[in-house]
């Protein structure tokens, strides 16, 4: 398998997972400090599938972390094809939150709350923000465990 | 670049191509076929995506039966990338629905005009079909341009 940048155990690798992890915590903050997201399915689901997002992303960054500092390099082919998954739970949570912060934003024309759209919108951009790192570190794993 | 189910040019590629364009087909056909879809982005969004996907599935089953009966194979780089831009759309468009479809039929638990959240679920419940699709067209393609 080739070594090029995102790939496990290098400096950009270590980079694209920390970020997916603050985006994905900051988007569970940002939904958490809500009063009202368990009245909605489509939330709750984004704040699992971002709760798993860190675990993982945090994961991986101390193993990318431990690879960098022993010279090792990283390629196991389960660890690559559990990337494909995540992306695409965070994908669809991230949609399915987007859909319904639309409806209520520009559809319905009002919100419930005061200060709680701004704060289901900035959820929802953070998570979008998690997917596009995601959908990155997925592309490069997917190209490696091919090309492999 | 090596030649097995799935790619263009083969049996198994063209009936993805025609489940594809069919799924599409009947998700548009049950949405359009709503009183009130124009009131919410999203659905305008599936509407959209799903559009896009009916032309663009069809074109390429036009393209595979045209492979079979001239016995070529048909491998294009650009063609192959576009799989996974179409995917994503399609995917975030049906999850972004199926956010609706959920919020009013399980956290508001009312519809508001009868028959119709029965027809938003059947349109979700097809586009999620068609994603599925497009997912195996989608890594199969990605498979192949990364081992070519």
């Amino acid at each position: 398998m080739r070594v090029f940048a995102g790939t496990p155990g290098t400096a950009t690798g270590l980079f694209l997972r920390i970020a997916q992890c603050i985006f994905a915590a900051g988007s569970i903050a940002s939904m958490a400090s809500t009063h009202s997201f368990f009245n909605f399915t489509a939330f709750c689901y984004l704040i699992a599938a971002m709760g798993l997002q860190v675990i993982w992303s945090f994961g991986l960054a101390l193993i990318d972390a431990y690879a960098i500092v022993q010279k090792k390099v990283l390629h196991s082919p389960v660890l690559i094809s559990l990337f494909v998954v995540t992306a695409t739970l965070s994908l669809a949570a991230a949609s399915a939150s987007a859909g319904i912060t639309t409806l209520y934003f520009y559809d319905l024309g009002h919100c419930s709350v005061d200060n709680e759209c701004q704060k289901y919108q900035a959820s929802v951009g953070l998570a979008i923000c998690c997917c596009f790192t995601i959908a990155t570190s997925s592309l490069i794993m997917l190209w490696l465990l091919a090309s492999g």
